[in-house]
């Protein structure tokens, strides 16, 4: 028993190592972003032109990716603190992944309709609108169940499930949309080079490899168990998570 | 507590309608790909043609999406058959996702090195190969530890949840690499009618949000707790799951 209890400590020891990582490359994910569109694309502009395009990805990237990502973990990076103020973090964090997302999209659409490009028509497009949409049910439905103080706890219990399981397959929907985005851009920007290394392409795959790196390691900080949030004994009676205290309550009206 | 047992045993009991589902979407998802490389393409070859490429979507579809949703869903689909044959099942069936796929690849680098194209310049290429080469290392991996009788129950419970998490993680991976596929090959055949909503483009994005909820629906079967495999009272003395079994015991040398 006490090996197992010192395996576990350890693992969970090691959560503030995994945290870190995930930062660095969050963080590398966000600057490459702005390096490629900064420097091999042109710049930054709000105006319709395709500087004003670069605006897309780096908002998505930093709302959708990085904050989204940030916003998931932090029931792990702070599950020592007081639960209510680390869920307020937690809708805070999505809230602004939200409304930086929701720039990055007014760019891209103002961008398509100063040059008559059809909106919608690329699977890049169809994944990133059904993530955007989900993404708003699914802060809305978590605010009303765990934010708002109207749902009962038997509610939230059932619920609680099903707004993790969907939150992280959103998150992996957000990455699967931005590889979808980074291949789009380099097929219609530098498709003769792209199959020369052009130092360009390079740079966006391993724009790529490190957003996906990043999505794993969010995941398993989220999943394992040994970085669960502890039992604390004074939160007990307002708790959700602990079956033994409403089984067999009924839902209110 | 009866309406606690009783929830759980209507929501276990709905298992079949989502394996059915997943079936229907897995399927439909073998046949679309199928129909765009046979209708939209020109069909199927083994000459380093146009022809031949087209052998590469529909066995990497096959083996690496169908297949393998699959085999990590056999614990849930058959969760009341002795372990031991489940447990081969789904060996079996990711061996033949491999060898599928390596189908699929030949026939991509043949018709790449028939036509003078680069290999591996593409992120869908980088995620490919990176798909490609964790899944025969987690393969390896499941097989030493899970069916090779060597690995004491120590070993096995502690790689148990590795295993689970890296298994559906390079799942996310893979569809997310198909999603790159269907983009490239779109970008690269259709890029002028892309935009005008052409007929393929519709096909093969549909084909991609297919992709995502057989990816989706395979990932709530699988990590749903209400599907888990109940307690086989006669497998206990062998099995890795529980945890009282060999708590204090130490690594075999």
């Amino acid at each position: 028993m006490e090996e197992e209890a010192s395996r576990r400590w350890l693992e969970g020891g090691s959560l503030p190592w995994y945290v870190a990582g995930s930062q660095l490359l969050g963080v590398a994910s966000v600057v490459i972003t702005g390096v490629w569109m900064g420097h091999y694309r042109g710049g930054y502009a709000w105006d319709g032109s395709r500087q004003e395009f670069n605006v897309h990805p780096l908002c998505m990237v930093l709302g959708m990716i990085f904050l989204y990502g940030d916003a998931i973990m932090v029931f792990r990076a702070f599950r020592n603190e007081a639960k209510r103020s680390v869920k307020i973090l937690h809708g805070v964090l999505h809230l602004l992944a939200l409304l930086i997302s929701i720039i990055g999209m007014v760019a891209v659409f103002q961008y398509h309709d100063a040059r008559n490009i059809p909106h919608m028509y690329s699977l890049h497009s169809w994944c990133g609108m059904l993530t955007f949409v989900l993404f708003i049910a699914q802060w809305l439905m978590g605010f009303s169940f765990f934010l708002f103080p109207g749902a009962t706890a038997w509610l939230r219990r059932a619920y609680l499930p099903l707004h993790v399981f969907f939150g992280l397959a959103l998150f992996g929907l957000a990455v699967a949309t931005c590889l979808l985005g980074i291949m789009e851009k380099l097929l219609l920007s530098i498709s003769e080079t792209y199959s020369e290394f052009a130092p360009e392409g390079v740079l966006a795959n391993t724009l790529g490899i490190v957003l996906l790196a990043f999505g794993v390691l969010v995941g398993y900080v989220v999943t394992r168990d040994e970085f669960k949030r502890p039992p604390h004994p004074e939160e007990e009676a307002l708790s959700v998570h602990f079956k033994t205290l409403t089984d067999g309550g009924s839902v209110s009206p």
